[in-house]
This record gives C-alpha cells, structure tokens and sequence, in this order.
C-alpha cells in the first residue's frame, strides 16, 4: 500500500486543523478552524480546498458543532435544530462543489436517525464517523490512484489543471492520486502543470506537492496548453471534479472545458478522477450546477500587489462545466466509467446507496 | 480622422524615447533608446513591445545609429559594414515578430541603394525615413480600423488577447484598433480582455489603455474565455499578430491558437488584424516560424514575487501559431483578406512591392 506524507486535514485532541493552502508553498502552517465559523472561513477564502477535501472538513466541523451542542446540554430537537442551523451555514459557504453537501448531510443524517441515543453518546457517533471520513478518503483516492494508473501508465506525458492531489483530499489526490500511482508503478512522464489562474493552484498547490514526492512539475501558464497539444507534447489530460451530475458533465475549476475542448480536437484523452461521493444525485445535466462567482481581487491582485488599473471591470467564475461527451472517462474508486455516463453512474449509485444517502461508510 | 493621444514611441531632438511598458499602468514613464545598445534591451525587455512597435522601432534605432556613424566620419563601406553589424544585432533581440526585420531592413536596404550620396545627407534621409513611419503606422492603424469596425460593428461582445493596441504600435492599435474605430462609430460593445499570463499584457495594458479612451474593459483570466463562448457571451475574437506566413498561419501571444480553436468549435468569428509588414514574404507556413521561448521567470514570479516551490520546471513559450483555417479574416490597411489566403496576400504583396523591399513608404 502507498502512502503520502501530506495531510492537509487532522483532527486531534478535538480540534480540527487545516493546512492553510493560502500560505503554500511559501510555509507550511496549520489552522486551527475547530469554531463551527472559523471552518466556514476556512472554506470560503479556501485556507482548505478542493472538493473532496472540503466535504470531509465540513463532516468534521459539523460532528464538532455536535459535540458542542452535547456539552451544551440543549435538548435532543434543540441539538438537531442548532446542527441544521449548522449545516446550512457550511453549505453556504460555497456553492459548486457537491461533497460540501454531500460531508455535512452525512453527519445530519446520522444525527436525525439515531436521535434516540444520549447526546453524549450520539456526539461521539458522528465524530467517530466524521474522523472515520479521512481515512476513508485516503483508501478511496488509492482506489482511483491504482485503477487511473492502469490507464495513464504508458503516457510519456500528462497534463492537470488546478489541485486535485493530496491537498484538495485527504492525502493522495484524485488525478494527482492517478499520476502519483502511475509514478510510483514505474512510469516515466513529463507532467505539465498548469499554472491555474486565478488562484494559481496549480503552481503554488500542485507543483509543491509534486516536489515533495520527488516528482518534477513543469509549470506552465493556461494558454499553452493548446501550443502543447498542437506539438503532440500532451499525451493524456486528467483533471478532478467538483461536481458530476447523472449525465456524467462534470464542473471543475475554470479552464477545464477548453482542455477538454483542445483534447477533443487533438484526440488526446480526457481524463476526470473523481470518488463516488462526488456525483450529484439530484441533478441530471451540467445546466443545473451552480457557478460560484469570485471576489474580482482574485483577478487584478496577486499576493496583495495590484496588477490592472483601477477601474477595470472583472469576470471571475471559479468553475466551468465540461459535457460528458467531451469526457474520455470518469476514475472512480469503484470503476472506470466510460460515455454515455447515465448508466454506469446509475449503477454505481445502486450499488453503494449510502454514497448518497447519509450512512455512515464504516 | 480619428486621432489616439497614446504616442509610445517618440523621436525627437535627437533622441528615440520608448513609454516603458514594463511600468504600466502604474506609471507612465518614458525609456531613453537612443544608444544602440539600449533600444536592443528594450526591445528584448519589453520595454517597447508588439510586433508594429518594434518594427519601427529597430528602423528608428538603426537610422540613429547611422547618424552616429556618419558623425564619426567612417567611411561609407564602413558605414554599411556598421549599419548590418547594428541590423544584425537588433534582428537578434527577438525572433517571431517579423517586422522587426522588416524595419531594420528598410533603413539598411535604404542604406545601401544609395551609398553614392555623402554621409550626412544619407544619414538625414535614412533618419527621415523612419520617422515618418510613426506617422505612417497610425495612418495604416486607422485604415485597419475603418475596415474592421466593419465587420464587427454590430457585435455586442468582442473578445481580444494580449495587447494589440496603440501601445503594440504607434497609436491607434491594430485589434485594439478596430474595437476603437467600432466605438467611435456608436457601437456598444462588452469588451473581453485576456489577462495574458505571463506577462499580464492585457490586464496591465490593453485594459490601461481602453480606460484611457472611456472604453471599458472586463478583465478574465486567460481560462475564462472557453466558458465564455459555452454560454454565448463572446460575438467576436479578434486579435493581432506577430508574423502571418504566405498561407495565412499566424504567429501571435501564447493563448491565441487556444482562442482559435475554441472560436471554430462555438462558431464564433476569429479575425486577426495586422499591417501588411507583419506580412512574411519569405516563409511559406507557419511551421517555419521560430517561436521564442522567454525566461522562466516570467512564469514563475510576477513582479519580483515568486509564486512557484523552488525546483520546478518551466515551459515558456511566447507565441503559438494559429493555422489560417481557423482564422475567418485578416484585417490589413489595403482590405479584408479572406481563406484560402495564399491569393489574396501575394496580389497585396504585389500591389506594393514596398512593403517587403526595402523601400522607403514616402
């Protein structure tokens, strides 16, 4: 079993501490985001981000709110009121990526179903499960890693957008999980990173993470991805998700549909790596999911320093969907899917109910 | 007759000064160019910068460079000698922009055809010469932006990339030209701007610039433009140019070829707008076009601050090329050239001679 020495989530001595992806790589720094509102700031100015991440920190941040409610002493509908109150906070925070949703309606769900145990009792359940999500997470992203292996292994080069590694999981990554696994078995490829304006996680997240494993990153800026492929130099894409709705369109951090777009046209294979708790039951086609717009300083700042004249208006979506059709395949723990997506998904979801459904996975 | 008061090249008492680009928009200063030796560090800089500017620009350097040479009383063989070595090395600042070749080789050829006068008087004429390709440069910019404004008059949205404008030429602007001469027309238009990592040229001056004229500009990142055009928000790309070959392949900032593609798959119309000098009479496609790689600090620190871990590879790649099927016109002072492009660009190639001999506009 592989492991990975980045852990941007710990939970211990009942405190929830995040790595704050702000500061990378210039240091690493831990946060303490224990307070129900400091992890609700943890996720909107993304000191922890990255879909899967993100929904096993709103999982925590909503057992521990528990916990303080039982030490509280409120009573049993106050407990499940407050904690509503609760997850509806942390859902807010950001609206795209469907595991925020799917972490905090994990955690309620098992707390309206056994409201019949002593709060102390019941606390303790959802903070067992909550922590239970971290590792499970890991083991789901290892799952992904060893089968995208099987797919990516004989590239001689790959290209990811944005962070979807061990710092937008728990350890490992999804399409960072899928290189690293493939690295790890033994391949050889050229990575291209890129840089992933305008929060630039790609160049300051994914090339960071990259190095620590002794992999070399080659940073590049978004608009050469195009040139890359026009000179065969991509031979494999593969990205993360934030959301995959039942048709298998998938939305992901801005850019992600013109790499799919340039795949398309210069038939390299596009890549999604994803877990399962990363599908949008609910919602049928990628027109549905909403895209979360960005303060504009994202835009005309960098690190505090201004870059555009005063003035300027700003356009700053945070996500783009991508069509299924335009997706080789999905990585999933369970399987590869390949198009048209509504079946496999469907089955997938058949088979593991509880993926959607608020059971405790353990 | 419309008229742009920005003016980024001036040669006056004697000396070449240069609105330093690198300052923008936080201030507006002006580069002494006039030693040989500076202008080549300007250019290659970005001090001075787009492929009209420094067209005229190296043809303002060489004739200065003349003037100095005929005070210093050589003799004419060593004049000429002199003149190609200072040619030589300006050619060399830069290696896709093809009017800067085209620059030097007017004043040299110009040089050499009339080797029979004294030095002074030749000197003066070559000095002449170049000076009035500044007037001439804003005249062509405004028959450019008469005859695109056109063809995108109506369009509610026009998205463009890096800086085509009165500051990648003597004024006025080729692409940022034609959005110009649209709006003084009366059309009404959103302006997309790339920011056009990694040297910001859109964010920093294409926007600068627009807000000089009351035109105002919405900044995207460079990976916002595929979303854009999922959605149906950008009518128009247009863009400049840094070399067209003889079948219409164009050289241009890194990202165009991207915006090419995208704008086939969405149908939107791509129109690249350049003076005829950018015209390469020599090279038959875009295979042929050497494309500069810059120093990979530009990718990994953005005004002086280091976004990147330690260690990482860069790929940096100044321009791509974007085949003439995906372009749908070309916008030039003599008319609108439309695929296949071979015909149309060797009769204006035809029609004036001039333009690629060497030989004096006026």
């Amino acid at each position: 079993m592989f492991t990975s020495s980045i852990r941007p989530i710990r939970s211990e001595n009942g405190r929830i501490l995040v790595l704050d992806q702000r500061k990378l790589p210039h240091s690493v720094e831990y946060f303490d985001a224990t307070r129900l509102d400091d992890m609700c700031f943890a996720i909107k100015e993304m000191v922890v981000r990255g879909a899967p991440a993100i929904g096993v920190a709103a999982a925590l941040a909503l057992a521990c709110e528990g916990q303080r409610l039982s030490s509280a002493r409120v009573s049993p509908l106050e407990f499940l009121s407050q904690l509503e109150k609760a997850k509806g906070k942390l859902e807010a925070t950001r609206p795209t990526a469907v595991n925020l949703r799917w972490g905090a309606q994990l955690i309620f769900k098992l707390a309206q179903d056994n409201l019949s145990e002593t709060l102390d009792v019941l606390a303790a359940r959802l903070v067992d499960c909550a922590r239970g999500l971290i590792e499970e997470d890991i083991a789901i992203n290892l799952q992904i890693g060893e089968r995208g292996a099987k797919l990516i292994g004989d590239a001689s080069s790959v290209l990811t957008h944005c962070n979807a590694g061990a710092l937008a999981t728990c350890g490992w990554g999804t399409a960072l999980g899928v290189i690293r696994s493939a690295v790890k078995l033994g391949a050889h490829m050229t990575v291209y990173v890129d840089e992933t304006r305008p929060r630039q996680q790609g160049a300051r997240l994914t090339a960071w993470e990259l190095l620590e494993d002794n992999i070399q990153p080659t940073v590049i800026a978004d608009s050469v991805a195009g040139y890359l492929m026009s000179k065969k130099m991509v031979d494999v894409v593969i990205v993360g998700a934030d959301r995959i709705t039942l048709n298998g369109d998938t939305a992901n951090k801005i850019g992600t549909y013109t790499l799919a777009v340039l795949a398309n046209v210069h038939n390299v294979p596009f890549y999604v790596a994803a877990p399962l708790s990363t599908i949008d039951a609910e919602t049928l086609t990628g027109k549905d999911i909403p895209i979360e717009e960005r303060d504009p300083h994202e835009v005309t700042s960098i690190g505090g320093m201004e870059i555009c004249p005063e003035g300027v208006n700003v356009l700053n979506p945070a996500f783009d969907v991508t069509p299924g059709r335009l997706i080789s395949a999905i990585i999933t723990e369970v399987g590869i899917f390949r198009p048209p997506y509504e079946v496999a998904i469907q089955e997938a979801l058949n088979q593991i109910p509880g993926v959607n459904a608020g059971v405790c996975p353990h």
